[in-house]
């Protein structure tokens, strides 16, 4: 294995480290445990936005932390919920009197953590909500979750819900606005190789020459199957096919179409999976009213993407084109 | 070698028709031969800022094509230099009677077909003047060029020239503004792994299990030498020593701080690199008042990372600062 790192066990670290050098204009870090804050936390009457969970998908969550999306991310070890100290300590953080809604991936460790740092934190006066990312497609529950994986639609979830917080809407609207981009958002993801996990130097799965994994988790979860690798038009459609079937998207649909790489994979081909994704949505009379192409929900360096279908109303498209300053998304004033 | 293409000929075709139907509030594209023009050129009275090169770069050069950088980026076929015919179109696409700068990075074919096409631009009676940027420090000549390659610096010179044509500066003062961004700018990488080669289907070097390539091109050229995979901290000195001792950075220098992937390299593993870049440079005594994170000119997938540094004076931090809208990098206003 080569990575770019001293000792594995000082990754997450380091790279916090790194990240808070650079951005000290928009967050506070603290390394152990890890937490990212909105350098101007807590902004008083608004809602807080928290989210987090294992390191390995960055830009997610830490990349997403300022005005207009989270108010904090909680990073645990690589692939590793964060505990729920350090995620009291975010909702400590960040609450302005408006209460915290936590987004968190439907991962086992992930629900759990999220849920003890809740009762912890409703405890310590702190009003607090919770929203459950389930957007994974691929399989009805795998080795790591009771149901779906939450993916690559967490990303539209944090940025709708942060738009709603930074607006001013109070913790049961911020909630809604939540649960229903949740409700909205399918993704379907397919790998062509695994990523390399620091710690054990070696692919988190193995793939022949000539195959892929439909349907892959973004820790290297097993998907729907693997089968022969083969042109990316048809992969696409596979994709959106079994997103647009599930989310039920019908003629004259406005959607969101988000086409992420999951680490390894260069742009063009990126645009390669969003030209076929576009035509097959176009071919069901739906329109493609917002676009996001780039990395943003990875797994180390699998190569590979996913697709992530988001069914917009006039609301959540104004929520979406709000100003964002983040690391990882930046737009508007 | 499993990509996400369709047919490897087809590759730059499709992905810049993705790219069109994702970004067409920005710009418009034509795909044989390849053009990406900004939306509402030309921009009477401003320069036109012009550049592209070989595909497998991206997002250089179509990414950062809009409002407050390029205003056309020509792509050639990957790691292909465009023919002068391609960029004369483009010159006459966002000529707004202000004339043409010409950014080229320096490559023996790029430098030729950039100024064939800016010849035939003078006789159709349009202004153009050219910079070519080589802040490739590790070689001081490669199989592709003569003299020192262009490569993660050319960002910043786009970036900043492209500030100052936005704020309506003629055509002697945008070049101004890109000579000095040339003069004071340094790159140098490193490949942990080459990338792969949609024709070729193979990696476009080969290196050992614990071998890396120190001083590596964006193209898979050799770089300064092979030496054995090391700890990032100490791979990243040798890049940043090199760097600031050729730019003759001194104590007190602003500089601008860019840590750029090369295509598979985990965000993660930059914030690293970053870390102990700015460290050091710190250690000199100079201030990183500007930083850039990110993959931003890459090498299809190839697995590694570059440092660049600019030194800047507060005329330049104004420009970087300076609202830009592009698929690839984008804030303010």
């Amino acid at each position: 294995m080569k990575k770019l790192l001293n000792d594995p066990r000082d990754l997450v670290r380091e790279s916090l480290e790194g990240f808070a050098l650079a951005h000290a204009d928009l967050v506070r870090v603290s390394t152990e445990p890890g937490l990212v804050v909105r350098a101007d936390a807590p902004v008083p009457g608004k809602v807080g936005i928290v989210s987090g969970g294992g390191s390995g998908h960055e830009p997610l969550h830490i990349g997403f932390v300022g005005p207009g999306m989270l108010d904090a991310a909680v990073p645990g070890a690589v692939f590793t919920s964060p505990t729920p100290e350090p995620i009291l300590t975010a909702d400590r953080a960040v609450d302005g009197g408006a209460g915290v809604l936590h987004i968190v991936k439907n991962y086992t460790g992930d629900v759990l953590n999220f849920e003890l740092a809740a009762e912890l934190a409703e405890d310590a006066g702190i009003a607090v909500r919770t929203v459950v990312v389930e957007d994974d497609v691929a399989v009805p529950q795998s080795s790591f979750s009771a149901g779906r994986r939450g993916v690559a639609g967490t990303l539209l979830v944090e940025k709708l819900a942060g738009a709603a917080a930074q607006r001013g809407d109070d913790l049961d609207a911020v909630t809604a606005v939540a649960r229903r981009a949740v409700a909205g958002v399918r993704t379907m993801g397919v790998a062509l190789q695994a990523g390399t996990t620091p710690h054990s130097g070696r692919p988190s799965f193995d793939l022949g020459e000539d195959e892929i994994e439909l349907g892959v988790g973004i820790h290297g979860e097993p998907g729907r199957r693997r089968m022969p690798f083969g042109r990316a038009d048809d992969l696409t459609d596979l994709l959106v096919d079994t997103v647009l079937d599930d989310l039920e998207v019908v003629e004259d649909d406005d959607v969101l179409l988000l086409v992420n790489g999951l680490g390894a994979t260069p742009l063009a081909e990126l645009y390669v999976v969003y030209r076929r994704a576009r035509q097959r949505i176009e071919e069901r009379g739906a329109t493609v009213a917002r676009s996001l192409v780039g990395e943003f929900v990875t797994s180390l360096d699998m190569a590979g993407a996913s697709v992530t279908v988001l069914r917009l109303d006039a609301e959540l498209m104004d929520l979406y084109d709000a100003p964002v300053h983040t690391a990882g998304l930046r737009w508007g004033a």
